[in-house]
């Protein structure tokens, strides 16, 4: 039986979501996203010309693997999230939005009452919600209770590259969960994201660790082979963590011979 | 150019390297090696019957690809070894050998003084010396300068699944060797090896994460993948770490319709 | 000029808060208490008899110099925990409330909807709010907003023991805060509160690790001298971190004498 | 019982020892030395004016309860080590020896050969040797096998101000030492010191930290506290690391009366 990943009946191969900022060039992330072989992509609306059906960025996310992801990166409320949304919706002709709330622009944390709010009103009006907070784990059962599609707790602040900071709750939150958990933000290299399959995430979302690699297609392959190393990983079970050696070679007994 | 691995004029295209050890038989060994890609197996010279050519484990490793490194595991001086490698040599037709000198049965940590003592005599008799040892930057170069083939620092206690617990000090070999730097001992996830290699590590031994997993063909597989990511991210250039996050999704002004 | 600690207009001499919770009896109880010199000691309404003036626990808490601080634990919705400090305003004669919301009775995470709900109007009731809380950064200035007279931003999951392990969070709540940042939960060991200290908390709430360890008055005091030690380093700055060591003893030239 | 450290018959109040290298004045080193109240001082023979009876670091040492630790800082063989003794021993008076060999200038970490060729030499000359040393619990067992008082394995690179990052061979040093254990380089913080100490270590060496704080009296004392806090911690026993909460308050029964 294939394993795959299911978000409100879509069904996805890859593990391995991505995004679209930071790229040097629209070729770059075309390239870049197709090498990780990503079928979900997040889109800042403010990069998508709406008025214009030659958009630079969409016109090189056409390949029919790729699914757009709408996020709502900007807004500072939950009113302005569902303004967004609907906005979205219109324009882009999909109901997914990736709910990002965050009214401080030094360090783009997650407001974890407007989230909430606007997810509630969201799902309501028939979004499918992903919404991004902190690896909270009260706060992603509640999110979970509205109907959210999925939970996108953080690793570590957005953009800082500094990997999985916060394992003891996304820990929790993966066993409590009864939707997908995907983690997102923080994740900087292949090994921090192969970690967050190996605890039993669902998924990750990488954006600026592939577009700001000095070789952005490469890093991406390497994420997607990170991802499967460790989805595999964990259905194959790692190897318990122990105090005490023991040796993988036994010891010797040809040596009584000298 | 293809990026290989050159260890002693032989080429590796793999660089995880793996061990026989604590397989459940001799067929779910085979299988996981094949299945990691792996063209360096370790092998303890207890688990062979040196008289019987039709030796259970080794008639298990008759892959064209695979090639054998006897290691000195149960020796616990430079004699010893020096001994347990020229039985070696003569069985199995290799003049490869993995040293490894543990006098401890119970951390089977590396002793410093004998294994230099062993790698200078070793190399003086015509091995290709492979030495296991503390992350130990300083007892690098002085095997470096004796002349071994490469290094093999420790990630963690062997057998402890722990990870990488030495990068400050793998971070300075890497640096300074101007020999191949395997990381072997603690690697108990894909994620750690990934870690390794993007830290710069030439190569990886894992073992005891392989062999005691649930499924250790799969295991084999996820490590393979593992590997090749670090290795890539590694020549991609990693993003680098910010205190002061940046959003990858810049402030959005439509909001200013609202 | 002394380096004191305000909060709602009382000083206190000590940054290490206490807990009543897991000790063996309340005599033990009072001698660690007494020797970690905390000033403020958080007490479960629970706990306390409130139609017994001679309680147990309350009469072991009469130093002058110990103030208490009731707590909802228990409560799991924001009108619950109103009821809650309303009836210990009135049994206990103080309007300090330490502000517990978790629904959840495996791990006791705390609730950011239900506490900032109850925050409010716990302000509105002239309460002086203490609210322990996730580590994040955005919840911790909806609070300040909303009148709270410091905030307790979690280490590790209560109880468990495991030490700072959101201090990329810590950091960022500390610089933004204009309210003190009391740690509480999950400090297991003096190294642990000194740590938070060091970050630049404002003080430190400590229970489990105190109340069962082996020796509780030894380990009370070892947490007051670690807080103080915490403290002090902050105000004097720590040296920082370097990626190449440079020597404190500078290399010596006697040995042109050899 | 009073709990009394034992080096070589000599009996140490304080388990903090200093360095006298880094300070911005001798006057502010004698003050910060004096309020960390170390009994133990390492002094590198360089620094000391041999001829100078007048020497301005000597005539700053003068407390009674100070004891000089001559070191070889600066050598880089074994015979190095063995003359630099010789002179520190003539010059300064005493037979202690802090046995540093570090070729490498720029990491400065410890030559495990030499310093086991040098530590039995100068065991057979009659001094107290106290060797600087990797964190190889192998190469501990050795030095003690020959003789050495105690052993100073690194917790991170010299003067890094990085902590403990040695801990898993820490811990193995610790349980397996009959010599002092005493963790030398990488303490940059009180927090750091307080760990060693409830590792078990019976003394820290504290240099660089305490010298190039803004305030190197304020942190002497710093130290001196968290290290006290960490060995009474480590006596009066620490609590279990849990992977479950447990509430150190009791869910409540009074709601039912909502």
């Amino acid at each position: 039986m294939a394993d795959i990943l299911n978000i409100a009946d879509k069904i996805f191969k890859s593990r391995l979501f991505t995004g679209t900022g930071k790229f040097s060039s629209a070729q770059v992330m075309e390239e870049a996203i197709l090498a990780s072989e990503s079928e979900l992509v997040t889109v800042a609306l403010k990069r998508v010309d709406l008025e214009d059906e030659a958009d630079d960025i969409l016109s090189h996310l056409t390949s029919s693997r790729i699914n757009l992801l709408p996020n709502t990166s900007g807004v500072r409320t939950a009113k302005e999230a569902v303004f967004a949304a609907q906005l979205s919706r219109e324009a882009l002709n999909t109901n997914w939005i990736k709910l990002e709330i965050h009214p401080d622009p030094r360090y783009l944390l997650p407001d974890p009452i407007e989230t909430l709010k606007a997810a509630e009103e969201l799902v309501k009006l028939g979004f499918v919600v992903m919404p991004y907070i902190h690896a909270d784990p009260v706060l992603c059962k509640r999110l979970e209770d509205v109907g959210v599609q999925c939970v996108m707790p953080l690793g570590a602040p957005i953009g800082s590259n500094k990997g999985i900071k916060t394992e003891d709750f996304l820990k929790i939150i993966i066993e409590q969960s009864n939707v997908p958990v995907i983690v997102d933000a923080g994740i900087g290299a292949p090994s921090h994201a192969a970690y967050a399959m190996e605890l039993g995430a669902d998924a990750v979302l990488v954006n600026t660790a592939i577009a700001v690699s000095q070789n952005p297609i490469a890093m991406g392959h390497a994420f997607k082979m990170a991802v499967e190393a460790g989805r595999m990983a964990y259905l194959a079970k790692l190897a318990p963590i122990k105090e005490r050696a023991e040796a993988s070679s036994p010891l010797t007994s040809f040596l009584n011979e000298i």
